[in-house]
């Protein structure tokens, strides 16, 4: 990599999962917009099938990057500048056991992905693989910068730092976007004031999928008050941001986020299907109270389905039977890959160890708060505490946070069975959590296989 | 005070709650059976009778020490030496609404004063009384040693501590003495090795009623083997260490601390009315299962027929129509005056704020392990961490401390409320919980003013 | 105070030392300078002849501002939006004491305001002032913002947070400034770019005057290697970039800077007349070693002759004999207040309670990072550990900060003798430095009354 | 290893540095006085031919103990019981320049082995040993307790715990013990109360050789002011416990000591020697200083002549031409031992890493305070606070001791430098510091090959 008036070229971004197919396309766009960037992305992933579909992709767009399939992994982190890790760990038949198989024990999970039954076998499955990750990574790029978007967020980034130490990784998350976007939806609609969640400035702080914003302003108006009528306003029928909540198995009506607003007295900033897993016993007590709440279990049934047009649209864009035009995604990757090669600062939320950054979280926990991102430095801002009670509800998720790990990487089933039982959204005895357990050990024995 | 021939004499020694009916009567055995104090006893009480009668009932045993009923309580803290509280915050008819009205939610509590809706209420009523001890305390006698042994315990003494952060306060309890028993006796049947309670090491760690130990040897000996095929043995049908488990609401047959050892691998040392709160899944679903597991909810009802047998015994003890002997009580209170005098060092547990005794829970938290105590100094023993899984089971509760405490202090009803549904033992929704929680408000409303 | 049009305006801030000379004009410059802020500024000083003539002074200068002489500190707090506090603790009597008592004993302080002797003996008087001051914006204005100028910087800062742990105070410092701007100049001759400090951005971390710089950089070049290589170059002769070094007491050639570089890897960020009085036996072993070095010890007799020059100047620019014109200080106040306000946010350093934003320094020390500055709020940067070997220079500065702040609370002589002791600067024994201690304390006894 | 009838029999301790002269025939003697142990002590040292020696002489004691000496580290290790470190880091040729060399630059070391430049660069030839050491334990004997006895002791430990964080290791010094022997003295001559120093309680805290008694008691006797008494009589002339200060290099009057009380308030608990190096303002200006207090200088010349004397002491007793009686030594290992096999606990002064058992200053800063011993486990007491004024003597060699294990491991020079000139006892410029740092690196180039 060298700079070339303010420009940085011959940049090497590793993408490890670069078969994926909705991020891929979005960091394609992303680098193809930014006119200061120039180089290659090597695309690595077990599906290398996928890889080849987005090396034809990328470089359809004939922008200033180029795109290589690669098929080691050694290959692609060999000296990187930047890592971006998007992976699926495991197949839809693992998601289907891990969000599906705990419902006849009564446990409706909207995601399942982050927390309960479902967040805790992706991530027995996940960690040991970001525990590879990370070796390689200081073995072939101990200098690059590691970009996750892989879940559950918090224990990919955690697991990156336990095992080396001095990466320099972070994990980006877009739920706290949509956060902003409400709030300046609110600020229209109650105040007349036009402007983007750009402009706003929000404190944010909590854990990933559970994060809260206990401050926001937009030049010198304070959002609390605004945000409040707001929610005065909608809280019975909710509020249709994305369209009808219907419409999409994502959509919903914001009723969970509005009803901790009333509760808690802070904004809790992200989409009412991840809120709704860690305040369980209010959302999620069995489908019909979900459908009153106006948010939707994910089925994996859909995400297959949804695969598949997805695999089907990438095939035709090779092919080119449908055009791929570079729009800007949303995501704010690529504006902290320039903020981090020097070429403009970025304050941004991120999912790091905590040093501090919370007062009331203990150290090491990846928390998600705001960050400035320089020239290579992710520097965390100071947040404050996370208030009284919302810490009850987060308590049990951060303990599990630590135990979880431990008991991915020492193949610890009493652990891990615990963490389990220790969620809010399982409310079994041991007897019964013990049964779920195994049954859901079974269902993804392929890749757990090290644990038997 | 001073001191004559290695004996303290002219102690003061104020007792808070001093008409209490069992605990005054062991306090003055202990004290007539210990020679080298002597002294007098303030008994302070709201319920003057009691007082009365007890000051008439220590005096009968014509003892050294002298009893003397006090109608101000300024006057039983002026320059003591030492002060006891033992109170019941509340009468037996908030009691009854701490354990049976959460009943009707589906919610038992065998206890009802540590944990659950009944210990936070029980909290809400007793922490200010102990703001008001503390601060009585820190006017008339500051260096007094402040013995608690009301309940919850660890809420009474965090109170003392927060309130006058130089208070030489510390809390007792003997679950972990009948524990400690209960092993000696697995010693005695499963090796023929015949030993006192006293003889044994035992490394304990947790919070008071949710106390475990990770260590136990008697001499040369591991006692965690002896215990482990004392379980094996007597896990399905149970081993009634104080007669018929049916013969008393304080009895068991020890099975969910048989249960609690098979699933955690360490010495769970309270009694199972005790455990059960805090593993409330699995032992407190509904009484049939209380009944499976060989315990008893504690019902109010009895407990007010039993104070009145009690009532009526020290009527007749007052009068002369009934004996009362100095017999040994089996707690420490009177050993740990001594060697607080400099009569004897003394190793045992009690209930502090921790001060990194224990590695993984925040400082300040009341936790309880050994302490060394000797002359005017009781120094806590270091115990090492909470095992992880035995942490995830404690977490709530440790944050709950904090919490409830702010709470009671502020008047904050959300944020009791929330550390209510923040407990296991609560499975509510949001909806539900604010009910009961306001039920229990307006069912002690008159120990609960100005919380209105 | 409210807003119109993106304008604060009606907005009161109260200038407690608002006699001062150059800092009040500076502050009056900038204000007038800034047209979204409007409003008053209350000038309160003992001196009430000197806050009369900046009254006439400020109002002279016909900008949005006005400036109105109060006679009671109340009155200037009283709902005051903003508290700026620079006084002189103490008369040029008192600060000859603290800056020459201590050469008759080889200790030569090249400004005597922050550490060693003299620093110790302005914390002294400093410190009961801001208890004072504490005490009074709780109860006047407890939701202003206040920023400290005074010295020793630290310790004010420090002693308004133990007094009132909610204050929201920070403390402003240019000395870090100064040294941005050497490292532009560095930049321009190293390398022909131009670029103002404000376009750099450096990770900065320490304790007031003793603030290093552990990262720089301006777009995509990392300034080190920049800063090296100008070092290399001038570090035998000086780099004078305030004029020859020679020409006032406050210029230097930036040996100590230079060396420190050399030495110790990171750049030492402040003038090196502070530098020096913290690695003393290198730089002022004598008045021959401070010119071999080519910095100065400002003797107090020259402040008092300019103090003179300053109050002529005022009297004139009063009386309409001598123009006043804004010019912009290069003092960053005003900005922070606008940035407060909400009007447009600011990274920069300043000085405040180390929350964590330095990873191996204990919580409460006063510390300068940078922070970020938004609507209400100053959210601390990390900025990672001192490195090693300057935590060893920092190390007994960091301890005397708490106990010198302890010795001035409690008016203990012995443990402010022992801060003394314990400062590198002072190399006596106990009884030597008793006597220079006993001798300081009489000095000043005018400003120490409640000591003896 | 076994027990039979409360003895432990079959024990394996390995001595390394079993060359040792004094210290082995110390632990020959205890260990034949104890009945209840019994088993082989295998000797290993680089000096075999004195390993041998020591061989034979522990065997003519004809006790339950056998002594076998070995040519590898690893036999002596393999499946230890315990392990019993005491060597000397280098020859004298090495301490002739830790204790001499600096003395041209006017630093005078009472002994040189703890701190100041002797103390450091003992250490940095040291800590690669014992981390060594660390490793070896970790594979052969990872379960067995360690016993360090080398100097720097807290150095020693710490490098064991960092690099073998599950060690089971702590350092022993009897510096302690001979302070309370002092206060026994103390006791006997102010009040005519005889006792022994185990009969009294000390609260201890503080580093290795500046360790502090925060409180004492004899039953129920305040020992502070019978000490304080004690001083006052004694602080002119001195106190000669062990016979005129002038008869050995080890005695003194104790005048540092009672200095200390006068000054500070608590009592320094180790020997003069020692103390003056942590405070050598006042101590150890000059050799005259030195007198004055009735304190030494210990040439190493002395230390050689005397090795001569105890080899030769050795030798007689091996070939029979002296006899060697079994005393006690007044040590304390043996009784650890017996305590840590479960038989009969002990309380006693100790160096671990902090956990918390002294609060104010950082976790795993190797400290010394009381533990309980008991059945393998050694339970750090909580002693509180090292007093204020007492911790700025201290603060620096905390750090100190944090710098010097890195720049040991690092072989950091310029780091080991800074922590030289961090040392209050060395008062010099960086380029005299420099200066004299090379010539000890040089005059120990031996045994700092891989530093070069």
């Amino acid at each position: 990599m060298r700079y070339v008036d303010d420009k940085a070229v011959d940049l090497k971004i590793a993408y490890i999962g670069g078969g994926s197919k909705e991020w891929a396309r979005k960091l394609m766009s992303d680098l193809a917009l930014e006119e200061s960037l120039e180089g290659t992305v090597y695309l690595y992933d077990i599906d290398v099938e996928s890889a080849r579909l987005n090396e034809a992709i990328g470089n359809k767009l004939n922008s200033q990057w180029k795109y290589k399939c690669v098929l080691s992994i050694e290959e692609a982190l060999k000296d990187a500048d930047f890592v971006v890790i998007s992976i699926l760990p495991g197949t839809f038949n693992e998601m289907m056991s891990d969000v599906h198989a705990p419902e006849k024990y009564g446990i409706y999970q909207s995601v399942g992905d982050t927390t309960g039954p479902g967040g805790l076998f992706r991530a027995l499955r996940t960690i040991p693989i970001y525990v590879d990750f990370a070796n390689k990574i200081k073995e072939y790029c101990p200098n690059a910068w590691v970009i996750n978007y892989t879940n559950p967020m918090a224990l990919c980034v955690r697991t990156l730092y336990e095992t080396f130490p001095d990466i320099k990784a972070f994990g980006c998350c877009h739920e706290v976007f949509s956060t902003q976007s409400l709030i300046t939806k609110a600020l229209k609609e109650m105040e007349g004031i036009e402007c983007k969640r750009d402009d706003i400035y929000t404190n944010v702080l909590g854990i990933n999928h559970f994060t809260w914003i206990t401050k926001a302003h937009y030049k010198e108006i304070d959002l609390f008050p605004v945000y409040m009528k707001f929610v005065e306003k909608h809280k019975d029928d909710g509020y249709e941001d994305r369209g009808d909540w219907q419409d999409s198995y994502f959509n919903s009506a914001n009723l969970v986020k509005f009803d901790l607003f009333d509760k808690y007295g802070f904004i809790a900033a992200a989409g009412d299907r991840h809120l709704a897993e860690f305040t369980p016993k209010d959302y999620l007590k069995d489908p019909e109270t979900v459908e009153k709440w106006k948010f939707h279990l994910t089925p994996v049934s859909w995400r297959i389905k949804n695969r598949e047009n997805l695999i089907e649209k990438s095939r035709r864009i090779a092919k080119g039977e449908e055009e791929f035009k570079a729009v800007p995604s949303g995501e704010e990757g690529v504006k902290q890959i320039k903020a981090l090669l020097g070429l403009g600062d970025l304050i941004t939320n991120v999912n790091i160890p905590n040093r501090g950054q919370i007062g009331n979280v203990d150290f090491n926990t990846v928390v998600e708060t705001n960050s400035l991102f320089t020239k290579d430095g992710v520097y965390p801002i100071f947040a404050g505490n996370i208030p009284d009670r919302v810490k009850l509800l987060m308590g049990p998720h951060i303990l599990n946070q630590k135990m979880i790990f431990e008991a991915a990487v020492k193949k610890d089933k009493d652990l891990a069975l615990q963490a389990m039982l220790n969620d809010p959204i399982v409310n079994l005895t041991y007897e019964d959590g013990k049964k779920l357990f195994d049954e859901m050990m079974d269902n993804t024995r392929e890749y757990l296989k090290d644990w038997h």
